[in-house]
């Protein structure tokens, strides 16, 4: 999170208000700084919680645990039809072809098979570029998902699907108006991950096959989201047969995050703030 | 992260400065939700960055994610010792009692055996009242290390230790007025970990053993440091010899934020803003 990310127009940007750097000096002197900060809750890489866009949705607090940590994720490169056409909206023939089988089963503890799934559209190489990741501050292009298609997922996944990632400002692509792909997702109790970093180091090791995800999400009470932080786990030892219980490699996606709609304000009011 | 946290009194705590519900009503009219929030770096279960009191120390968006993702760690209790002194300065005798013995090398990837110090002192319990967590707003009090236990620390386990934590406000106890123990360990490029929610699941099953902990500071660039979640992962197979590969269970320390230094102001200097 930085003031120099993209950002949503509607939402406040990342910036510190205030900032201390300080040698006191009475019996000793030393260093300290110590920063304030402000921004929405949907700046950088964060979490939508439904209660984004349903009043009986989870808030950012109630998401539970297990459909956090250790969660399993699946990537879904729609890169080349982005690539083609900036305003995307990926299509549920873009999920039939990607050969997503969801298992009977979680291994790992015989439960339900939960699952986060993530569309690469390859604006991931834009960022922080306010012009090319977002397509400039008010003429809003990126894409996103069809409502057709989150309509789709939720009839195909039912519960096993916990959540949808993306790697653009937004599930809904930048022409939305009103943001169907949130709405269904939230009444739905599933939640968003936007601005997700999908690096190469990942792409590269997960081929279509499931990995581990950790959602660190800021446990703010009664949130509409959160800055997150997301680690995936790769488990090395179906690949190179080493390291006997699965110690697992991280990549990351990630974060950052923007910038002063809020400060301007608070500028403009304000002027004997300290920034 | 709320509004009610425990707080220490120099930050600024933890407050919503924008909440926005409107149901947009255009062609279509929906539920939307979503806020803003303002917060010191140091609210709440957080993450001190070394640069917090040293000019050359690592930013938050420096900390290498090997000191942060998959740590080990280590309590040692000093519950008792607090209990009856609440401004208790933690000793050398209480770490030399504690049974405390570094491996020659990490296990699971052969390198050097990082880890990561927490003192339990039994402050959780009085999470969020300020009063008895904190001694109140004026008169800080709470127990902490002593400088020499610092020193020692830092002479006796080197390049191994990466960061200490506490479940209170500080690392420094409520009385100091020159921190010399943040001081110490951002010298030696150390974190902090403040807050943590020391949770009797996770005592109850590490006894003296080391754990597995995940901490995810959201990644503030040029950040003095940053809210965190934190998940300690214990290993159950030598506990119950269940589960082949190692599957971890969760328990948690963490979180929450709080209030209102900044915000008092900002109601004081600019009443039109919308809180």
């Amino acid at each position: 999170m930085d003031p120099k990310m993209p950002f949503f127009p509607t939402q406040t940007r990342f910036n510190f208000t205030q900032r201390t750097i300080q040698w006191i000096s009475n019996e000793s002197s030393f260093f300290y700084s110590s920063n304030t900060f402000i921004t929405s809750e949907h700046m950088g890489t964060h979490i939508d919680a439904p209660y984004h866009f349903s009043s009986t949705g989870w808030k950012v607090d109630e998401i539970p645990l297990k459909h956090l940590i250790s969660i399993h994720a699946r990537v879904i490169d729609v890169s080349k039809q982005c690539q083609r056409n900036k305003n995307y909206l990926i299509k549920i023939d873009d999920v039939k072809n990607s050969d997503l089988i969801i298992p009977e089963i979680d291994e790992n503890d015989g439960g339900k098979f939960l699952f986060v799934l993530i569309f690469y559209t390859g604006w991931t190489k834009y960022w922080p570029d306010q012009i090319t990741y977002a397509g400039g501050e008010s003429d809003i292009e990126f894409p996103g998902l069809s409502e057709q298609l989150a309509t789709y997922l939720i009839d195909t996944y039912g519960d096993n699907l916990v959540g949808i990632g993306i790697d653009t400002l937004s599930i809904d692509y930048g022409q939305s108006k009103t943001y169907p792909v949130h709405q269904i997702f939230a009444k739905y109790n599933k939640y968003g991950l936007e601005n997700l970093a999908l690096v190469d180091s990942l792409l590269k090791n997960i081929d279509n096959d499931f990995f581990t995800l950790d959602i660190f999400p800021i446990k703010i009470g009664n949130g509409t989201g959160a800055p997150c932080r997301i680690i995936a786990r790769i488990d090395t030892t179906a690949r190179n047969t080493a390291n006997w219980f699965g110690i697992l490699l991280f990549f990351f996606l990630l974060f950052l995050i923007g910038f002063a709609v809020k400060v301007i304000y608070d500028f403009k009011y304000n002027p004997n703030k300290n920034f």
